[in-house]
């Protein structure tokens, strides 16, 4: 029953991820920011999805566990948009300390597997951790494109931007490098997203 | 190409999960009503967690998967509250026919194991899906119970319906089952629920 408490108040915890804000917004529900617990299950699926383009074979329970725990550490370090540079380098040690304090509610095994689990997605070097960014990274420029650029207008990103942020996606997986590229090219074209 | 097409577009339309709004309610969030995407996520990763418990061996990535895709077919067939039994007799075949939709949208091959998934974890026979079952009726009580009965009190609702429409949590987990069985007590005691 002890190891089983302990579980329980991590489940508790991760109520929070709820509460975190990211830039991209939600089509059908007027708009409104998108939630990283929302954002996590759709990542987490879209893996199950597109497990057959990427580049080397991976082993997609980890590449799902990886993503539905990636951004947890963001209950105590909060969401970085990834246009942000600054935020971003300051972002890391914040992280690492959430990681600690989270998993580290869990029993020791636990606690362990998971911290390694996140680092190894932080990391990027696996060809699991590999695929799981690249569809990190994907996702949002899907939804924003669906949403008519709505995201990169509001911050005035350029296409430059977008594809220095994103060209990592190519490491996971040249074919969704491929879809995502032509989808720049047309968000362009269509006046959503700055030319230089 | 024509398989990735047909894939996001699948991923494109689960966004629409995001707007399916449940009884629970997100106490971090102004106690906002918890949506199906994010609730997902949370099964899925308590899932995660709690895999020691399940009274039978469970293969847990068929778990997660279930659990990521147990509610896409409320995008066309809405949520219902666990205790409006009349609502939940209709509910059956519309799931039917939204499942046929969604996971429709797939490559055949995809769409068949989905649909297959999907029927297996509404069926609750096997050992995945009863665990999986188990998980997804427990978080609700957990989040009502951090939440001090915040959706049972507000339908009224009673220890006997509890108890009544939570007990097969024990076919997937007898060690869950007297966790939870606790927590019902508890609820009483406070006055979180009613006791007739």
């Amino acid at each position: 029953m002890e190891r089983l408490s302990k579980q329980i108040q991590l489940v508790l915890e991760l109520d929070k991820l709820k509460s975190i804000l990211r830039r991209t917004r939600v089509k059908e529900a007027q708009g409104r920011a998108e939630n990283s617990a929302e954002h996590s299950w759709h990542v987490a699926v879209m893996a199950l999805l597109l497990e057959e383009h990427a580049n080397e074979p991976v082993e997609i329970s980890r590449v799902v566990k990886m993503l539905l725990i990636h951004d947890v550490v963001e209950i105590d370090a909060g969401d970085t948009f990834l246009y942000d540079t600054v935020a971003t380098e300051q972002q890391s040690e914040k992280e690492s300390l959430a990681a600690e304090r989270l998993f580290g509610l869990l029993p020791d095994d636990q606690a362990r597997e998971l911290k390694a689990l996140w680092f190894e997605f932080e990391q990027a070097q696996s060809a699991d951790a590999q695929f799981a960014k690249a569809l990190d990274r994907l996702i949002p420029m899907l939804l924003n494109f669906n949403n008519q650029g709505q995201s990169w207008q509001e911050h005035g990103i350029s296409r430059h931007q977008v594809m220095t942020m994103n060209n990592k996606i190519e490491l996971g997986s040249e074919a969704l490098w491929q879809y995502a590229k032509k989808m720049i090219d047309q968000a362009v074209e269509n006046g959503w997203l700055r030319a230089n």
